[in-house]
């Protein structure tokens, strides 16, 4: 039984703690916030242990492991502290907003044999997974071209917006992690751009874009293309497309349901798409705890790890560059 | 190159003209019918000449084969004409509303070498045929179950529904055909219902009925669903289902185009079904009139035949009887 | 907090103990099974109370409600024993395989307001219940034809098809409950037909049937077919179809994820449908306590009682009658 | 009735000329090839007269319009000679490889009110037609990205590939058309990418590329994005899709017909798609004619014209600037 303990009883800890409690071979060993009701609140719902202090979760005997869904400027010094205290540690994405940061974290934690996984849920989706499983089976043969789809039902709040560090390090960051996970080869070259197309008063008061492009290119030429947008009516759209020499594997949309109606002008229509992400991904976080589970109790690496977080941000940093400059930017630039 | 006269020159006479015209080795021979405009109006698109009787078509020299289009109670005469002057016939269905007539017909062409075809069209439909070719190849292992969806987009007009011999002889006829012709053996059990929901007033009136179920089966065991109605506002609903021992082959709907609207509250609103059976089974049309032609180049018997067109009439008479006793009626007592 | 108390451990009654676990109103109560080790091996999970004895149950004031998922032939004693100890219950279908028992049983607690939920989970599932929404909303107008598409992925082992009561008594009754709920009005008439195709020598033995089709009409003409098969290879299929004045609502079938192939000789190849009901029907299990949950909080009826359990089986011995004599029969006989 | 006369007897000219025939308002006025044979041919089929040089085209007064279906160096010419010849013209694209060579055509029948059409039969075909119809009609709120997935089935011939100007000239320009057609507004920036995935050899040899993403950016910062491949192997891969403020539209891919398989281990298998572009656009090509006799007998600007062909060309003259500098290209430099 590996017992892990939350930091962070937001809206994604709590739900996390509840996937921790459900997971066979997981317990929840207590919860800590730095807002103590929301702590006691969920320790109200799971019987769970408040613990007072993050140093306090870390000192645990009762505690195997960690899961982190802090504010994101809190998760370096975290995983910092986790790590020193030889906890293995789930951190959500994004791991800094600051490469500078971030770097930092990888020199502080370097060699460690600490399990460090990164937050990166979507590569646990059994849709978007079907396709990197294809890709390695040799199904559609070499890779040549990727395109993910990746839009928001709708525009988040202007204060998280505010602190999101814009739509590249929040959003993007998702699809440039899983351009990564798809091609199976490391990123050579950006291109972005971003437009304000939605709110565009909002976009140009933050500097953020919320309607972006993004082109990747890969040593080998292999190409991956993302479109975001904050504002996609019809739910939340998540598509994943892998093009190779013998194929196609396409990783779809999901429906709460499969009821369609088929009237007088139409025929086929169908719910909206499943919305939000905790929706959306519900079986890709509980797999993601599984994963996270399976590299404690082995002792391994996590199959998404520290360095993955790092390099989605080099990505997002680039593409920010490739805005500004109006030009392809080599990764190697970004070093 | 196969020169066909077409009798008959209505909605459907006019579409068999012209597909027969742009066939590469069929060519229009010219056209008949009893309302001279008729005939004059397809001659003055095509060029094609204008009989002045069946009498005409059947005994000139340029004339290789007939279509038959005419009204219904034409067309056994028709048939034993055509046969009597050696020219191979395509004759729409049905071939009579009367059993007996149909039987009487048998006999005189009994043991003709000249092709008779039966207007099946919906054996062509490249979907319902590659079901039948699944089941020919194997794909689906033996086959157990068929079910067939055949709905109309609206009631006919009621001079027509008057003197169409009824749904059963009039549409179900076709899907009666369609399970023959998946089924691969003979119907042994027929069972009916049939309501009076689309138009109830004028159904009773006509002893008709507007919405019907059928079972079939055969001596094996097989069993064959047909779920009928006058009311499909949707469009025109024709499905074929079969289920095997390996698998399902399903034949599904057609649209126009396949673009799809996704907006708040629904996804994947598309086009209402291809209505009506002109434009659905277009391809199905052509392929028809090259079957024939096939048939007539080679002195073959056709793929669907006159017993084809004999025996769904039977089972139509059969579903009848059913409906009108509530019972099972077994094939061999209609005979 | 409405606490249930779960009588048999088999593998539905484990599922259902986890379900009211995680209802946020309802808690587990304790567990019962006659066999010591699996009610054993749930509390041990759990940490719920192991009861003696089912009396045991209906006696503890820490039960507010009981969850019957024992073998068939104990539901009507138990259902009894309930409701004499004013505990609501929720009881696995069916009933009983005995019409006779089950008439009797609706003696015994007729007039009580102890809430008798029966286990017709289907009802609850989001894509059917969404069809019924639906024609509820007036969105297909008035109902005329409603199509069940029911098929297991493989024959059951032979000792339970042996003790199953037959496939209409097992598995059709949930389509002939699923039919009264889409219908929303009571059937008048059944004609079902049996074949013995998938195992036709085990089919034999016991005197029952692997493949069926059933067909309903109600008093106002309305019809409802049904079409079983104990073989779909490619998963559980479970569609609802109904067709009404303006348009047709269609609950399709499910995959566990919406990643297709595509590749040289064909396009769109999805997963096999998700197999088997605990899969395909999770989230209607879920809604399903849910449904019992706000029952006993309102000390309502449930939305799915007694009643509709009696109302199916006499269906299926309709049915069952029907292949018998080759006839049609109507409901009123079997009252 | 229009006369056209078709001038180039290759594949496509063949295809025109037929469909020009079966228009109702329309007349194959005669044809002409530089190689004989190749009008004879089309001749013997359809009794069409054939002119013995382009000039004797232009001079007839039996000839209306025409179509131009040559090869794409003589293009200008003949586009020009029809002009000043006042026959209204549909000319296949390009309008030729050279920039500068479609400038100095511009200049020359510059203010002309002979129609001249530019054939991007795309802009014809139903989905794509509805996609920007549904724009039009408010459907989807203010535009803000457009995704065009655009691929052939298979690499082009060695010979064709070198001398058809590259894949920016010969495939992506359809897809810039589109584009444009999609976006209702010009495109301000270019950016691409093309890799040699395919056949690296042949397209090293040739300066080509078998892979491209295209990004464009309007000036009020819609984007549209195009992935073009050589080798999609499950059939001709053709989508556009438009999100927008209130929705999206996508135009799906296309099937021969809609049977599906469902097997052990798969379900949907469907058909490989439509291959190539003259069964893919078959109604798009009809449309087409349609469309340019409507503009010829209104005597109107056809609803794409020489300056859509030139706009295009400047576009894909942008990207092959881009591809080579590795940075965004702004139209206007290309004036």
């Amino acid at each position: 039984m590996i017992r892990i303990a939350v930091l962070g009883c937001g809206r994604i800890g709590v739900m996390h703690a509840a996937n921790i409690a459900s997971h066979p071979r997981a317990g929840l060993a207590g919860v800590f916030d730095i807002h103590a009701p929301a702590a006691a609140g969920v320790a109200a719902k799971t019987g769970a242990r408040v613990f007072a202090s993050a140093e306090a979760v870390f000192a645990s005997d009762e505690v195997d492991a960690v899961l982190i869904a802090t504010a994101t400027d809190t998760h370096a010094d975290l995983i910092e502290m986790a790590v020193a205290a030889g906890k293995p540690v789930l951190c959500e994405k994004p791991t800094d907003l600051s490469l500078e940061r971030v770097n930092r974290c990888a020199t502080v934690i370097a060699g460690t044999k600490v399990p460090v996984q990164l937050g990166f849920v979507r590569r646990f989706d059994p849709g978007h997974a079907a396709v990197r499983k294809a890709i390695a089976a040799g199904e559609i043969g070499e890779l040549h071209q990727v395109v993910i789809t990746s839009r928001d039902p709708a525009m988040p709040p202007p204060a998280y917006a505010a602190v999101s560090g814009g739509i590249l390090r929040d959003m993007t960051i998702h699809d440039l992690d899983m351009a990564r996970f798809i091609l199976g080869e490391e990123v050579a070259e950006v291109f972005a751009t971003g437009s304000r197309l939605v709110d565009p008063a909002l976009m140009e008061k933050l500097g953020d874009y919320d309607t972006v492009a993004v082109v990747l290119t890969t040593a080998s030429g292999k190409q991956a293309v993302i479109t975001n947008s904050r504002q996609a009516v019809y739910g939340y759209d998540q598509r994943v497309e892998a093009l190779g020499t013998r194929g196609m594997a396409l990783s779809e949309n999901r429906r709460a349901h499969a009821m369609t109606l088929h009237t007088a002008g139409f025929t086929d229509r169908a719910e909206p798409l499943l919305d939000f992400f905790i929706e959306r991904y519900r079986e890709a976080f509980d797999a993601e705890i599984a994963a996270f589970v399976e590299a404690v109790e082995a002792g391994q690496p996590p199959v998404v790890g520290f360095e993955d977080g790092r390099m989605a941000l080099v990505l997002a940093e680039a593409a920010l560059k490739s805005i500004a400059e109006g030009r392809v930017v080599r990764v190697e630039e970004m070093v």
